[in-house]
């Protein structure tokens, strides 16, 4: 297997590490603006050889990863798409899908995607090969994205330590707006605010540990921000939006005195809820469908299993004989086996066997999904 | 040395401990509505005895600390003011100090006070002798302090291990709804814009580490929080109207596609700015002087000095034959003597020698300062 990996900074050279410790016969290609970060990657190890253009890098890929600055993130990925074989698959780690979909037009080649995981430190000097160790990746696939190259996508992460999980580019846009992208706003407000209360001669004020906490991210790497900001500017003034009435609100609540005991206490469920939400080492099931092979098909379905929140931690696909359609093998929790017939069944797709389907078809209750019984298994 | 603890929690009890270790012939004797606090806090050696009242607690101190939440902080500092001895230092660990010296009228034994210190785990229990090393201590002492009471709470907070810094009770109030109360509330209110980022059937998003950084502090102690929402009421609805003004502003600007690299840029200088602030272990030079023999003179000087920016290390009161004035000495950084000298002047108090005053003197330019050249090193 080869890799492009087009830009080796430290998310790029984090994934040449991985794939280079992890995956068997594989060759990582790397190309960078920077001759200097292309020698680094080399020495430390993330990339097996350099290529002297992009076009030379992709050209025999089997699959490219993009790492480019959101700002640059589009003219890149359609150099890419130019560029690389027919059954290359192309994805890319930028914070925003929408205009890196935008960017591919219909080309099924592209699945893109976005890991939650960096570091304070920028730079392949600082990348690791567990960088991605129970990360959360994002896989964005369009609406005709293809079924294999979603596969291979899906799998590399796997292997590279991710989570793979998919879902659509406006909820993810809107979702990083949120999660990710207000709160480096809120963190820059914050230490402008701060650094306002010095007086002219005076000296700044000493500050405690929910400042740093609270700032830790501001004034991330300038350029890249900027782009971010840019690229994602309308689902991230929406939340602005919120958040400024939000404030509204509690100002006039904090002024007239009222008691924020319940409030406060409220806040403390919520964010452990939030941030213990990260699925566990579940048992995983394993559920054999059957699906049309057309572009976009398993796309559909991976969409549709996460916006019902089903997890598919790991997938197989192949054309059954005569092409007409393909066989999917989906892996999804054992206590989300239930939904996922469910949705299958509503989906009409064929389920035709998987490990510990008894137990799923049981917990869901038999009589609510058509089920063909003549299990592969 | 006998010293009250009211109210032996992580503060209290962190107090406690340190005291025992670090100061000889200390005696500390606590007192805690919740009995087994008291019995934890004698267990894990945070106390040496307990009081059955909080009057027989602070009945023979020589320094009372009250460790109590914010919002019964008056009524707790009334009564203690009413049971402790003529020559007792009282002070406490409260967030907001404006209510602490209300209550305390024009009592000059009240010296209050703030540590700059904390941990997400409250409780005896995790109680630490080194919790406040090197952290900031706020001292605030009010117009009527007795100079004597500020040297003895000054000198018990530097040896537990706190750098005291004396503020006055407003600036404290407002620097404090921007660098702690305000951080808090913003996490809050990110924890519930996620939180309404989940649809009805939806799972919790995934959340990245900017997330986690930022919302640390979110629903940190109920009770606790709402008091000190409440305490600091009016300077905090004053901070909040400032960051929605901000929000707005730069809302628009990203709406506007404006580039912001150069903001994102001045604020990662700006935080550099004020987190780097903490004073490094200057060399310090000792100024001696005498004031006029008042309550308030002492605390006057060291809100002089504050104000200016000119930190007080160190200090030691002693009256003179007389009585009518008093030899203060003041330690403070090598590098600001030069400020510490000018000020003594225009304040009109005279310097009488002191440790490398010859260096200060030169640094400031001799001919800028009158000064008694008696020295009495």
């Amino acid at each position: 297997m080869r890799i492009a990996l087009i830009g080796v900074g430290l998310i790029g050279g984090s994934v040449g590490l991985a794939a280079r410790a992890r995956l068997d016969d594989v060759r990582v290609v790397g190309w960078d603006p920077s001759q200097a970060t292309l020698a680094t990657a080399v020495s430390v190890g993330a990339i097996d050889e350099t290529a002297p253009t992009l076009e030379a890098a992709v050209a025999e890929a089997d699959l490219v990863l993009v790492a480019a600055p959101m700002g640059q993130m589009p003219a890149v990925i359609q150099q890419v798409l130019r560029a690389a074989p027919e059954n290359c698959a192309v994805t890319d780690v930028g914070s925003v899908k929408r205009p890196v979909i935008d960017a591919a037009g219909d080309d099924g080649r592209l699945v893109a995607g976005h890991p939650l995981a960096g570091s304070e430190s920028a730079g392949v000097h600082h990348a690791r090969a567990d960088l991605f160790d129970g990360a959360t990746w994002y896989l964005v696939p369009h609406e005709r994205s293809h079924g294999t190259r979603f596969e291979q996508v899906h799998r590399f992460v796997s292997q590279i330590g991710a989570r793979p999980t998919t879902i659509d580019a406006a909820t993810h846009d809107r979702l990083m707006a949120t999660v990710s992208h207000l709160p480096h706003v809120l963190a820059n407000v914050l230490v402008e605010q701060v650094g306002e209360a010095r007086g002219d001669d005076q000296a700044v004020p000493a500050t405690g540990p929910s400042f740093r906490d609270v700032t830790r991210v501001a004034g991330a790497n300038p350029t890249l921000w900027a782009g971010i900001y840019s690229a994602n500017r309308d689902a991230l003034a929406g939340q602005l939006d919120r958040v400024i009435a939000r404030l509204s609100d509690i100002r006039d609540r904090i002024q007239a005195n009222e008691d924020l005991t319940t409030w406060q206490a409220d806040t403390a469920d919520l964010r452990r809820l939030i941030v213990d939400k990260a699925l566990t080492g579940d048992e995983l099931v394993e559920l054999r469908t059957v699906v049309p092979n057309r572009p976009g098909a398993i796309a559909e379905l991976a969409l549709a299993f996460a916006k019902e929140g089903v997890n598919i931690a790991d997938l197989s696909v192949a054309p059954l004989p005569g092409g007409a359609t393909g066989m999917v093998a989906l892996w999804c929790p054992l206590e989300q086996s239930g939904a996922a017939l469910a949705l299958l069944a509503e989906l009409g797709i064929e389920v035709v066997g998987g490990e510990r389907l008894d137990d799923a078809r049981r917990e869901r209750g038999a009589a609510q999904v058509t089920l063909e019984d003549e299990g592969v298994v």
